[in-house]
């Protein structure tokens, strides 16, 4: 019996949407409002999937106690109140679109997930715009 | 990398649900309260969530700006405000239960989206009620 | 020691806002798409809420059941999948915009609740317009 | 055209995590505060959402005051305002976490819904914690 | 200028209704379902609510941490997933009633905060019914 | 007749807290992580409020597509996808905490409102804080 077990978390962080190798003119027409040099920000909302076995002792698929330490020590100690093109090394040369940044939160959770579970990543930008990634 | 974007949106809509070849006591059974043939409304909230790759230089997989145009001009300016049986044409012959208006949503923008796309539509009829379509 | 207890209900109605004895061009102008003669609907989301004393023994100042009963008795039973401008009395003659309709209710649920306690009505025409009156 | 309807329910009721074969220590490392013997207690917010055919007349997967009614039955009059451990037979030996719940729910919906539908049991245990089992 | 600062915070606990010297049949008359033995129990979301003027300097009328430090060590530590009834000394006479959580949680935070900051507290017992307190 | 009239708006903005004549030291044990220079965000949601005498010809109180104008031209318009700090004039001296966004914005909107109408504020920054400011 595999069960998909669900943890809601968040961070506040600023970004900009821009790429260096690109035009002033290419960068506003693409980014838009976005592409502010001065940045803006957003409180983002994390849910993080994870999909196994329960274990027929516990009826736990995963002690929810440790996925929110795992989502503190890999996302919120490493977004929260920060700035992601300049203080994120994943985003260095990486654009901090929703996409991309669930794709690099996936990749950390990954690595220290039990190998069993199945992952999913959902990073709300706003209330009204959100991105899934499951690693396919 | 395959990642799912999605957009809310919303629109307020009057219907009502009946078949007009079944007696007014069919009808009455089948439907009960939605079959008020003064309409009653909702506040319909949509989800439209589109899959597909990551654009390495953008870091998108759609615009989301362009994909809130499309529910503009596919959606908000078909159905907002309007009387479904009435003056949509799509639900002439058609009951505008969630089950169809999702569809007929579906539908709509499988045809200006880029095929490259998958798409789902998920409509919630009021905060308890909601549907899910994806072609399938 | 007085306190405000709140209950949430919800129904949905179709309706149109306009005035009779006003041309067309004047209905379009003042109310727009809410002017549709073919109606439109909504989602209604009410909290009510009534302030009073803590009765000593039993902790409350209402039976949260009473209170719902009269919410059902007065607002649920007369407005939901109804047409407020066809089937509501109150509306017969009266605009039935959010401020009206919270009027409406809030003077058919003070005939019905004990005289002593205080009384508020908000009610969400959508979730980011509502309204609020508490009879003054 | 298959299609997903869902509908949203929810209770109230006390529990308790705990092995009774463990000791106290072992219970206390595994479940923490969730094992306090006099029980604490959840708004479980419920989602369950059917698979199938629309019906090309009616326009229904399922007629939604159905599915509320075996809600009802199976789950709100078994389990709302009740402690979960001592009053509900199936965690008599089973421990009521959410994965255990939810399970629980898929089984007794199962039975009673048309076997042509798929199922899918979404429960929150809280805002931040939920849990979902589609029978896999 | 005095502006309204509010945290939101919440507990989950088990609790039950009853006067114990009433008779079960009256028990069971005021207070239903809520009269259960075995307890039940609720998702408890608070909103403490202070005002008072800005400080010039900081621009804050109290520094939220703090805030949230207070509602940590006075509400959260004292009933988070606890039997309200057994566990919590306020309630060893007064029945645990949403009214009587909320006036129980303003007199606790009253004692250590400012004196010059008025303080309202809203407690939700489920989404649907709420309370709210501010001293008067 | 007054009704309170309201309408949600939202906007994203980059911001820091700090005191230009202060210590890094002291800056960072008041604003913490508040403080960081490169910047931090937030999806601001914003309720605008209004109270007034319903026309008894429209049933309204104000027209909410213009408050929706008003809300757009002097808050939406001026501060989002901004860094408050840097392109906000009102808040190069002043720290751009909620408290002192909420009074801002009380003060743009007051100048362009009629000046019958009561005016309050509520802004919030996260979903677990939020300020409301009425001009006292």
């Amino acid at each position: 019996m595999r069960v998909t077990v669900s943890r809601r978390a968040h961070f506040n962080a600023a970004h900009r949407l821009y790429r260096p190798h690109w035009s002033p003119e290419k960068n506003e027409a693409i980014f838009g409002k976005c592409n502010n040099p001065h940045f803006h920000g957003h409180n983002y909302e994390l849910i993080v999937s994870v999909t196994g076995e329960v274990d027929p002792e516990t009826g736990y698929v995963v002690d929810v106690k440790i996925l929110k330490d795992y989502i503190k020590s890999e996302v919120e100690d490493a977004f929260d109140h920060k700035n992601l093109n300049l203080e994120v090394p994943e985003f260095k040369a990486k654009n901090p679109t929703a996409e991309n940044i669930a794709i690099v939160i996936y990749n950390k959770l990954k690595l220290v997930l039990d190998p069993h579970l199945d992952l999913e990543v959902t990073l709300y930008e706003t209330p009204r715009n959100f991105v899934s990634y499951s690693g396919k």
